[in-house]
């Protein structure tokens, strides 16, 4: 257990101020972002970061709003849930109704009338994902809108300016994202390239930071920023990516490019050793991933931040995350089952309907039907998150872990 | 203003009894409906029922559950915006999941998790709009479901069964909807038709309510039924439907097939003097009507409830009411508009986001644009019944229609 002192120390107004550093651009300036370890249990940590729309406690599931929405969820429910920071997707949002559109409204905040924390991923794995449709080189990432095919370019240096007009509390360096396969020497030269994007995203940061940079307003002046460790599967690079990445130095550190399509264990490996490496005063967040056996053992290999669509995305498509394993709803088991969804659950959806209901919503295709299955996963995965905070902090999470492991993420027999 | 009192007097348990009236059927049961006129203005009625779920005050407007769910609500948004009663349809239910499946659930009410009243449309109008997907004859319906083409039969008999199992409080009778416009001998044979059904739906309901029927599970002993005033636009149909009608005994009367295309100004007429020759001491329900201005102008003329999908349905198109008019969401103009949809209005959306937000919600397709805007569009409709309410209690109803009719029917002109 080792409480440490913060990353960063709050300033006392929104306002940055410039302070010299180690780090290798000549001017750096702080964010009033802090990061504080409370408690730790083996590698699994207890901790909160503060950012200007408020504390985050850690490890913490960040739900996602790719256009400014958390999909089929009011604020309000978020906020009734326990989410403490969501997520917005900067490609989408780029494109639809745009940065410009958003920073005139006052930022993202503002914009969709959420005043909790933000996070906003820097698009890079939305363009890789574009496959044909996108064509990458040292300068950025030429592609065509999924909307429309009109052409656009992203560079580091204009997903730092998008970041920092939408203005969400936490920003994402701009990375290339390799798929799963890939040979060593591809991996390398990707990594290495996001590291020198990496380095330019931090340098238009400190611009913006400092002197600013005319045509980009600056939504959110205590904005953070988080780097990416690349790298795929071979340790030796991550490690590299680690070194090179800390050198820069960011608010926060995200390991990237997993979870997309490795081995479980494979990827489990890789967070360990990785997150081992990243330093212990900046909380670590792996992005996109994932079950929720996903995040109990990733938070036992060190990390504090997830994202993932699984929670939303699933409960629109009838599948089901309980305490005793998984439901696929449209099973015709539950066509006249009058239980609760999950009778360990205090959500509105299981203090309210039976698995018939909800089932029958589903076949009829009803709105209601993903709304009401959102609000249960969420809360699945936010109460997952409850229950690991609360075991590291009471030194009982790996008895919760094996316990865990045994219970929540078994897969019933229909699903 | 003519204080009444109850029609049916409330029994001690939810269990009804046998009672001899002068109705034509030789067994009637009362049921524990009850209606009480509180105060009127005009024609305009202050009133409530009573429903074994509880009580329901008049002027009342019933949101649409076709399929047992409001469409993008959840029930406890219906609790907190005032709705006091829903509606569900019987065709859609007795398709999907069935009415037997719902009985065995111990009928609708708890099927869905809805405490409130509930009442159940007699599927009438959704057979006869399949146009050639059914035959009618003096026997019944027959007809291919929109889902899979299968065939199926009602029957008043049936119809009162199917709505017995459902068990909503109140249930209407099954009854011939003509098209508009239509010839008056076809509206005459039409009605008489309705007239004949409406004594074999109450005969049966008087089975059920007496010695019961063997196959039909009666889900609410405390149904009421509604019997449905027909006779297209002539106003002596509708006379002779009312006298026929009446002479049945019903707890409550409907006028149906209006809303149908005919002119606005017509079917204001034929509310007006149907109405006034149904019975003041039973609730009077005008279906499927209305805009809200449709909503203050027949209050005027005597109604007491209503049902309509234009508020849920209007808001997922993006067609908006305000107090200051209508709006579409999707025009250019609100892109940038920082103010709430309605500075009037106190709903959650209205409370939470701007025109801009909500315009962009709805570009983007995303779900909760449907869920924002149906919150809004049902707020403001069953806000106007309440303000109704107020003013008919206040004797200041005809001030209030007129400025209304003033206000917030207006077209803004983009819509």
């Amino acid at each position: 257990m080792t409480p440490t002192r913060s990353f960063f120390t709050p300033l006392q107004s929104g306002r940055v101020r410039p302070a010299a550093t180690g780090s290798r651009s000549n001017i750096t300036v702080s964010s009033p972002f802090s990061f504080t370890l409370i408690s730790s249990e083996g590698a699994a940590r207890l901790g909160e970061f503060r950012t200007p729309h408020g504390v985050v406690q850690t490890p913490a599931f960040m739900p996602v709003g790719t256009q400014g929405s958390v999909k089929a969820m009011r604020h309000g429910d978020l906020e009734a849930l326990g989410a403490e920071i969501i997520l917005g997707n900067t490609y989408h949002l780029f494109l639809r109704p745009g940065d410009d559109l958003i920073a005139r409204r006052g930022g993202l905040h503002r914009f969709i009338g959420w005043k909790r924390p933000l996070l906003t991923d820097s698009g890079g794995f939305q363009v890789f994902s574009l496959a044909e449709r996108r064509v990458i080189s040292e300068e950025g990432a030429r592609f065509r809108s999924h909307h429309d095919g009109s052409l656009h370019m992203l560079t580091p240096e204009r997903v730092t300016d998008i970041q920092a007009q939408l203005g969400a509390d936490i920003a994402m360096v701009f990375d290339e994202c390799l798929a799963y396969p890939s040979e060593r020497d591809a991996a390398a030269a990707s990594m290495r390239r996001s590291v020198r994007w990496a380095q330019r995203c931090r340098d238009r940061m400190m611009q913006l930071r400092g002197a600013g940079l005319d045509g980009v307003t600056v939504s959110n002046t205590g904005q953070a920023q988080f780097g990416i460790v690349q790298g795929g599967v071979f340790q030796d690079l991550r490690t590299e990516s680690v070194a090179a990445t800390v050198a820069i130095g960011f608010e926060g550190y995200a390991i990237g490019g997993l979870s997309v399509g490795e081995p479980t264990d494979l990827m489990y490996e890789v967070v360990a050793a990785t997150a081992g490496r990243l330093p212990a005063t900046a909380p670590r967040y792996l992005m996109g991933t994932g079950t929720p056996e996903d995040l109990v053992q990733c938070v036992a290999r060190g990390i504090d931040m997830f994202d993932c669509v699984m929670p939303t995305r699933n409960a629109r498509n009838g599948q089901l995350f309980t305490s005793e394993g998984r439901i696929n709803i449209k099973n015709a088991r539950y066509a006249e089952d009058d239980r609760p969804l999950d009778e360990a659950c205090d959500c509105y959806t299981c203090r309210t309907h039976s698995r018939a209901y909800l089932r029958h919503l589903f076949m009829a295709g009803e709105m209601t039907a993903g709304t009401l299955n959102t609000l249960h996963n969420l809360s699945f995965y936010l109460d997952t998150m409850r229950r690991i905070r609360h075991a590291i902090a009471f030194n009982t999470f790996e008895k919760f872990r094996q316990e865990f492991l045994r219970s929540a993420t078994r897969l019933l027999s229909d699903s």
